[in-house]
């Protein structure tokens, strides 16, 4: 199975409120190096594929139309830049992947090319990159680009791929650096040609400003989860980052992404899904039961609503309990009825059960459900239900807590993965990049293509 | 005095064809974290102020109306981009400060601040940010901006370093992280604000979305030599980087700056002088006279008028020989009598001059003018010279070549320094921001604001 350990560059990663857990760091240590160094060494002891990376760009600020819950709660803000924290940790390791969140919406594809060419070549091939559109209105606020409805933020990313593909994958011939001392030939412009770009939304006409790294593109992550998210996923993803409400479901999805993989003309088995989900994980179910009810206890209710209305782009504040939720829509934004229907599908909401669910103390559904919880071995056998149930590829674990979560994760779970012989005990030198360790030695490039 | 060292990232910093030297490592190093670590290490035993890196975006294709000679030649293609190797920097060092060169045309200033706050946490105060309003009009064939004329680039620079700053400098109050684990606040929202800049170009509301780092404001470095870049540097800048054909047009270009400076209402000591000058040191007079020798046989003609062709942007093959140069002028590029002006003035240029200028063995003028070139002795004595008639405060070094000469300039020029008493033995633990180590302790914010 495939292991990523799931976090983000801000003081309380995934969890609004987590930062109070007493086990926890500082949590200043979002920002040193120091910190995210020695949690990228254990998580390569471990044998981790990779330590994924989320972000943002903007704030939340859609509940009681404001940004000061989100400042108040550090709804992730504040966060620095996780781009800028991976260099630090390829010199710090020499097999582990990093995957990283970078928005198609903010950043010119001449620009972006660049920046996982250069990710990529500092990392010895050890890259990823999340592709997300970007959900934060607030963005648009500060000037980064303008704030596209959902399903037109993925046709131009679309486009975005094919833009960036072009300058990764056929710009420069695999010969052309040729280092010639007598000719005084650097390279061989010959064998460098332009992108030559010119779609709806983008002009790139290259040369890729960067000569072919050891995957060239970034092995491509993705996580939308709506329809158009997953016929973008089926034309480019190799890893694809889903949640999902059981594991029926969950095998639905998984089947329906492998099967737009193929009508897109891929191998379904060039596409591995990872069932992103939260772990607790303690030496006996007393301590994980325990665990469970102070992480629960510290989650924050207005931190909850304050991501939540900023995922959906709806101020649930603004509406009268008895609103039914399925009759809300906001222009651009995700419907919030289908990230309801995602985690708890089988009622009629309003916007009053939305608001007492969100705010009520949470409790996280255990057993495999929702959460990962219990001993090493409960959680052990959950993982194997749900490869077997769902047909998915492996985990992206969501520590609770982050910092003080994915030390268990690392001393207690993955040594009981390996003892049943579920997960790698040493990472095979045959295969010095993320791509082939995902898929194999020898596939370095994407779609394995020569 | 003050050090820095030039470099850029790819495989012929600063000088065409020099990738050839034979003392110099293998070009591929320059996508290594290895190489930089290592250089990063060494200027840090040698107690430099920081390890500057130029960039640009963008090809060299104005000569011949083609990339392929700057392909060829390396002329700043392949490069990485700079700003993702200084993470690693940052982790194997404690002191050295880092100034990387980033454009006000081709980021939105919400994410250039978010880049070096980032930077600022990660490097602990370290950082500098070498403004540049970029010149190469190959960008915007990339569809990373539209390409402005020299002066509007700088009128909306000016903007652009208002909206920065008021992220930087006026968004979070030193005292809005709270941390409070009773009250459940992470941050204090009433010690938070909006940026709220609405300009010409830019519009940002903010809140930025990092917390205060240790300097807020990187240290601005700028190196704009036209009348427009002095009036821009007089603002906003605390290092200017200028290079200069002589000693006496040196001092008329400090003393220029100072009377700007205080024009612009800041303290004139509130601006530090470096000069960039290529350095070539050896053991002894011969040594050296060899190693200028070699340097200027492995100079690449073509790859200079590829790189000087991109500077001005004038393609010289597009000129008859006699056409007086102070006649050309292209539409938003710096006139290229301006250029020729500042390192030979004493002469009326037509289009062969240049030409033959650039195309013939380059060669240095030494005794300190242009180059700075001899025994550690000499070297000194000329950087002592300098400083003494010219009021600059310190030198931006570009090493001839850049790995082998790096080596010379830690071993054989700085202990010449120290000997003297003209450098620092060791690093002030009173100073451990850049600005600090510019400005003195206390000095952790821009201009010294509190």
């Amino acid at each position: 199975m495939h292991l990523n350990l799931f976090t983000e560059c801000t003081p309380s990663p995934s969890f609004e409120g987590l930062w109070r857990h007493p086990q926890e760091p500082d949590p200043a240590v979002y920002r040193s190096l120091g910190h995210w160094i020695a949690l990228a060494a254990r998580l390569e002891e471990a044998c981790f594929d990779a330590l994924f990376f989320a972000d943002v760009h903007g704030v939340y600020d859609v509940y009681e139309g404001s940004w000061q819950p989100a400042v108040r709660e550090a709804v992730q803000i504040p966060s620095i830049d996780p781009v800028l924290v991976i260099p630090a940790l390829a010199a710090a390791t020499r097999h582990l992947g990093f995957a990283v969140t970078y928005s198609t919406t903010y950043h010119p594809p001449y620009l972006c090319a660049r920046t996982f060419s250069t990710l990529d070549h500092l990392t010895g091939g050890r890259i990823g990159w999340n592709v997300v559109t970007s959900y934060l209105r607030s963005a648009e606020a500060n000037g980064i680009g303008e704030f596209l409805a959902h399903d037109v933020r993925y046709d131009r990313a679309d486009e975005y791929l094919a833009a960036v593909r072009a300058l990764w994958e056929d710009s420069w011939s695999d010969r052309a650096v040729v280092a010639d001392v007598a000719g005084g030939r650097y390279a061989d412009p010959a064998l460098v040609r332009e992108a030559g770009h010119e779609g709806k939304w983008f002009r790139v006409r290259g040369p890729h400003q960067c000569e072919p790294s050891p995957q060239r593109t970034p092995v491509l992550y993705q996580a939308g989860a709506s329809g158009r998210g997953m016929a973008f996923a089926a034309r480019h993803a190799e890893v694809v980052f889903l949640t999902a409400a059981d594991r029926k479901r969950c095998a639905e999805q998984v089947a329906e992404l492998r099967r737009l993989v193929r009508e897109a003309g891929r191998d379904p088995a060039s596409l591995k899904v990872l069932l992103g989900i939260p772990v607790i994980v303690a030496p006996t179910a007393e301590e994980a039961a325990a665990k469970v009810e102070l992480f629960t206890s510290l989650h924050s209710a207005e931190g909850r609503l304050a991501k939540w209305c900023g995922w959906t782009g709806v101020d649930l504040g603004g509406y009268a309990d008895d609103t039914p939720i399925e009759s809300i829509r906001v222009e651009g934004t995700r419907t919030p009825l289908d990230l309801i229907r995602r985690t708890s599908p089988d009622r009629d909401w309003t916007v009053g059960d939305v608001r007492r669910t969100l705010t009520l103390p949470h409790r996280p559904m255990r057993g495999g459900r929702f959460m990962l919880a219990g001993t090493p071995e409960e959680v052990a056998a959950h993982m194997t239900a749900w490869i077997e149930q769902t047909g998915i590829d492996g985990f992206n674990l969501i520590p609770c807590p982050a910092s003080a979560g994915a030390v268990d994760i690392c001393d207690l779970l993955v040594p009981q993965l390996q003892r049943q012989g579920l997960f790698r005990r040493r990472y095979d030198p045959g295969e010095p990049t993320l791509r082939e360790r995902y898929f194999g030695a020898g596939h370095r490039d994407h779609g394995g293509r020569p």
